[in-house]
C-alpha cells in the first residue's frame, strides 16, 4: 500500500521481500527464528569460507583501510588486540564537519528511494555482510577479546539478526500508513468533499551510532540499520580500540550503496585519533538528530542530557541480578550459572553479578544447601569449564582492556574471595591477557561495594537475610541503578511470582530456573528483547516501536481530488 | 493473541470492541472516518440534548465542582470567560505530592489490567464524555471563546475522535506483541529448548497534561487517553482560564474508573491558585514521566530542557504560511482564506499567519491581479463573513484572553493595515470581546515582524520578489520557527512540486488549492496529521506510533516450557 506498490518494486527489495516478511512475521510472533545460520562450521558455509575470512581479515593488518571517504587524507590507528596481535590497522580520518557535511548531501536522494527502496537496499547490505561473516568474526574477536566462536555467532550472526530485527520493525512502523490515501466526507445535499492525501516518510537528519569495545556489531547494527532505513544517513564512530569490525561494516554497505546507485557517504566510519573527542562533537553537531551509543553510563548520561538536539538512544551499565531461592536441579543451577560467569570471562553488559542467596542456605533436589555450598557449587562449575587452559580460553576469551584488570586488582580487597581469578596462558596466542572469573563473598550490608558496576568477570555472592530479603535488595539496587538482566531459581511459584512482580515494577527482563542451554545474559533476537528502557540501564529496547518510531516523521500533502 | 484473551474479555472491553476495530482500520487506511457525529442537530442528538448540556453547564457556575479527589479542601477559581459571563467555578485545590502520590498508588491495579481492560475503560470514558458532548461544549464554548458549534465540533465530537485515535494507536502498539510467545530451538540431536515467554506492558509512571487556553479538549485528549490507555494515572494540569472542560472530562473519567473497580485517582484534576506554578512543580517531579504540553515556545522548549525525567510532547508556536503563486478559482481562493482567517478570530494554532505573494500580483481565473487586488480580494471575504454581527460572532467567537488583544494593538504600528481589526457587539452576550481579523501588508525584508508569531486574529500579506522568492522565505521562517500548517494556491504544477519538496525539507504539512470546504487550518482526525513533529512547532504528530510508543515499555519474563 504504499505509494509505488503498484509500480515495479526495487530489484534489491524484490530479492529480499521473502526475508523481510518472515522477519516481519518473526517480529509479530516473536517465537524462535534466525536468518543467518549461528554455526560457523564448514558444512554451513562451506568448506573455504573460514580461511578465506581469515585471509581476508589477515590483510587489513599493518595496512591502509580500503575507504573512499571525504576527508584530508591522513590517518589514524589506535587498535590493540586483547589477544596480543599486531593490529595496526590505519583508517581515513575526518573532521566532523566534512562527515557531516558529506552525510546531509547524500539525505534527500535516500529520503525519495521511500521505505521500499532503503528496504532493499539494506537487506542486501545485510547479505554482503553475511557474506563475509567470517571476516567480520575476526575483526570482532581480536579487537573484542571474544573467542572465535562467540565473535562469529554474537559478532556476525546475531548482530546480523538483530540488525534485520531493526529493519522489519523500522519498515513496518513506516509503512503502517500508506503512502496516499483518498479522503471523502459527505456534506450536505451537495458533492462529498474529496481529498488525495499523500504521507511522505521524512528521516530526521544525520544519525550518529557510537559503537563500544566489547560488541563492536551487536551493539551497533541496530541503530545503523534502523536510522538508514528510515532515511537518515549514518556515521559509525567505532570505540578507538574495536573499529576494524565497524569498517568492514561501512565497507561494504558503502560498496553496495554506490552499485544501489546511491551516495555511498550515507554511511561514514568516523574513526578518531587519541583524545580527539570525536564522538562529542559529533553527538553536539546542529545536523546530528539521532544519537545509538552503548558504554558507560557517564557519557551515556551526558549524550542524554546534552545532545538535546537528537533522540538520543543510550545502553549503559547496570547491576545484574539473580535472586537463589531453591532449585529442582542444583548441578543444572551451577552449571548454568557459570557458563554465564565464564562466557567472555563475564564482560557482557548482561553477565549476573550480584547473587543474592539466603545467608541460611537453600533448599535443593540434593537436600539443603550451605551458603557457602551454593557458592562452592557456582564456582566449581566455573572452574571445570577453565580448569582446561585450551578448552577455557575458547568460552573466556581475552580481557577486552586494562580498565578491567584493574578492577580485578581492586575486587580483591573488597571482601572474601570464594573463586580467585587465574592468569591463563593462551596456547594460541601467547599475549593474549586471559582471566577466569573471581568470586566474591559480601554481605546484604556491602551495599556501597555491590551497588556498583564491576564490569568484568566479577560476581559477588551476597548473603542475605532471606529470599523476601534478596527481593528487596534486587528492587532498591536494579530500582535505582538499573540492570539488562535479572535472574530467578525458586521450587516455589510464589517466589517466581513476587520475582516477577518486582521485575515489572523496576522494568529488568527476568528468566527463570535456567538449568539448561539458555542463559540469563543471552538474548535471542526477533524473541528476546535486549534491555528494557524501563530502568537506568537502557532508555530503550533493542528492538520495539519506540526503537524505531522516532527515526523518521511523516509530512504529508493533501489536494483535492 | 494478549495473554487472557482465550478468558472472557473485559465486559467493557466487549462493549466497545466494534469501536475499537474500527478504530484500527481508520489509522491503517488514514481514508475518511468519524465516531462521533459532529453535527450538534437534534436530529442526531435528539431535541433535549443542547438544554440538558446548557443546564448542566450552568449548574457548574458560581459553585464548588463536584470532584472528590484528594487535598486539603480548599478551592481555586481562576477562570473569566471571553464572554463576559461570571463562571465562579470554584475547584479543589491539592499539592503537588498530593496529586504524584495519589496517582502513584492507583498505577500497579491499572497496569494489571492490561491492555484490553484498560481500552475498554478508556472506551467507556469516551461513550460517557460523548453522554455529556452538549455539556463539554458549553464549557468549552464560555471558556475558550469558541463560537458555540465550534466548541462543539473542535471541542466535543473532534476531541473524541482524536481521543479515540491516540487509543487506537496506543493499543495497536501494546498488542503488536503477543502476551505470551513460545519458543523452541532445535539443538543437535537432544531436545530442542524450549521456553514460554511472558511480555508484560508496563506504564512509564505518573503522566502529565498540561492544558492550554484555546483547545483545552482537543489538545489535551490525545495525550491524557495515550497515558491512560497505556497504563500510566493521569494528572491534568488545566490552563488557569479554561479549567471547567477538563474539570468535566477528569470527573466522567473518575465516575467510570470507579464503576469499573478502579482507583479513581487515575485521572486527578490538578487547578492551580494564581502564581503557584504548579505545572512546572508537577513537571519536575520524579515519579512524572510523560508530560503532555501546549502552549508557548518559550515554556515548551524549558519543559524539554528541564522535565528530564519524563518523555515530553510538545505542541509549540510556528509560522502558518501560504504561498500564493496562482489560481483558476480566485473567488474560491479568498473565500476559502477568508473563512480560514475569521474562524475563531484566527486563534487557531493552525490558522495561516504569513501569506507570501509576488508583489507584481498573480495570474487567475479572472485575469491577472495585482499583489494589492489579491489583497483585497482575501480582505473582501473575510469582511463578507463578519459584517452581519449575529452571523460574524458565530465564526469568530470571542478573544481567550487579553494578550491577544495587546498584540492587536501593536501589530496596527508595525505595517500598512489593510484590514482593519473591527469590535463587535455581541447580539447575546453583551460582556463578550469580539474583534474581527487584521491583515497587514509588508514586504519580504520585514523579516522581524512575520518571523515571530502573532497569535490571534493577525495575519500579514508579504509581497516579494517571485513565487522562488516565497518558497525562499517558507524555506528560511518555517525551517527556524516551524509551522503546524503550510499552504499553497498555484495552476502549475511545477510550482506545486516545488512547494511540496520544500514542505518535505522543513517538515510541515502541505495544503494545495484549497478553494472549497476544506481549510488548512483544520485537520480530520484518523485521516489528517496533527503537526509532525520534523519542525520546531512541535516535537511529535497527533496521532501516530512515535506519539504512543515511548509511553510504556515492554518488561519480559521467560521460563523453561
Amino acid at each position: 500500500m504504499m505509494a509505488g506498490m503498484t509500480e515495479t518494486p526495487h530489484p534489491l527489495y524484490a530479492r529480499h521481500a521473502d526475508t523481510l516478511t518472515r522477519a516481519l512475521t518473526a517480529i509479530t510472533e516473536r517465537g524462535y527464528w534466525s536468518a543467518y545460520p549461528e554455526s560457523p562450521s564448514p558444512r554451513v558455509y562451506g568448506e573455504t569460507a573460514a580461511a578465506e575470512g581469515k585471509a581476508a581479515f589477515e590483510a587489513y593488518l599493518n595496512g591502509d583501510f580500503p575507504l573512499d571517504q571525504p576527508g584530508s587524507g591522513d590517518r589514524v590507528a589506535t587498535e590493540a588486540s586483547p589477544f596480543g596481535l599486531e593490529l595496526n590497522v590505519r583508517y581515513p580520518h575526518a573532521a566532523a564537519d566534512e562527515l557531516v557535511a558529506a552525510a546531509s548531501a547524500a539525505l534527500p536522494a535516500w529520503r525519495a528511494a521511500g521505505p521500499q527502496g532503503r528496504a532493499g537496499v539494506c537487506l542486501e547490505i545485510l547479505a554482503r555482510l553475511h557474506g563475509h561473516v567470517f571476516e567480520l568474526a575476526n575483526a570482532v574477536q581480536f579487537t573484542s577479546g571474544q573467542a572465535f566462536v562467540m565473535a562469529f555467532q554474537a559478532g556476525g550472526a546475531h548482530a546480523l539478526d538483530r540488525a534485520l530485527e531493526a529493519i522489519a520493525y523500522a519498515y513496518a512502523e513506516m509503512t503502517r500508513h500508506p503512502g496516499t490515501a483518498g479522503w471523502e466526507k459527505a456534506v450536505g445535499k451537495g458533492d462529498p468533499l474529496r481529498m488525495t492525501k499523500t504521507f511522505h516518510v521524512v528521516p530526521r537528519g544525520v544519525a550518529l551510532v557510537i559503537g563500544c569495545n566489547t560488541f563492536p556489531t551487536w551493539n551497533s547494527y541496530p541503530g545503523l540499520f534502523a536510522s538508514l532505513v528510515t532515511g537518515n544517513p549514518v556515521i559509525v564512530k567505532p570505540h578507538p580500540l574495536a573499529v576494524l569490525p565497524l569498517a568492514i561494516t561501512v565497507r561494504y554497505a558503502r560498496e553496495v550503496l554506490a552499485e544501489a546507485g546511491f551516495d555511498p557517504n550515507l554511511v561514514l566510519l568516523a574513526p578518531e585519533a587519541p583524545g580527539e573527542k570525536l564522538a562529542t562533537t559529533l553527538a553536539l553537531h546542529p545536523a546530528v538528530k539521532v544519537v545509538d551509543f552503548t558504554g558507560s553510563t557517564e557519557y551515556g548520561e551526558w549524550l542524554e542530557a546534552n545532545a538535546r538536539q537528537a533522540s538520543v538512544f543510550t545502553e549503559k551499565a547496570g547491576l545484574n541480578t539473580v535472586v537463589i531461592d531453591s532449585t529442582d536441579d542444583f548441578a543444572g543451577m551451577c552449571r548454568n550459572l557459570g557458563f554465564t560467569l565464564t562466557l567472555y570471562s563475564g564482560q557482557m553488559c548482561t553477565t549476573s553479578q550480584n547473587l543474592l542467596i539466603p545467608r541460611a542456605g537453600i533448599d535443593t533436589d540434593q537436600g539443603h544447601r550451605s551458603f557457602d555450598e551454593v557458592v562452592a557449587g557456582i564456582a566449581a562449575a566455573v572452574g571445570k569449564l577453565t580448569a582446561d587452559p585450551a578448552r577455557g580460553v575458547e568460552l573466556t576469551g581475552a580481557i577486552v582492556n586494562d580498565s578491567v584488570l584493574e578492577r580485578l586488582d581492586e575486587v580483591a580487597r573488597v571482601g572474601e574471595t570464594v573463586l580467585e581469578s587465574r592468569t591463563v596462558e593462551h596456547p594460541a596466542f601467547p599475549g593474549a591477557v586471559v582471566r577466569t572469573p573471581t568470586i566474591v563473598k559480601l554481605t546484604a550490608d556491602d551495599t556501597a561495594t555491590y551497588s556498583r558496576e564491576w564490569f568484568g568477570p566479577i560476581s559477588f555472592a551476597i548473603a542475605t537475610d532471606s529470599t523476601a530479603h534478596s527481593l528487596e535488595i534486587m528492587r532498591a539496587t536494579v530500582g535505582e541503578k538499573g540492570a539488562l538482566t535479572a535472574g530467578v531459581y525458586s521450587t516455589d511459584e510464589a517466589v517466581l511470582d513476587a520475582a516477577e512482580a518486582v521485575a515489572i515494577d523496576v522494568g529488568v527482563h527476568l528468566s527463570c530456573n535456567l538449568t539448561g542451554g539458555v542463559f540469563v545474559n543471552q538474548s535471542a533476537a526477533f524473541s528476546d528483547f535486549h534491555g528494557s528502557g524501563a530502568n537506568p540501564a537502557a532508555n530503550a529496547a533493542l528492538t520495539d516501536g519506540a526503537y524505531v518510531a522516532n527515526r523518521f516523521r511523516v509530512v504529508q500533502s493533501r489536494r483535492h481530488a
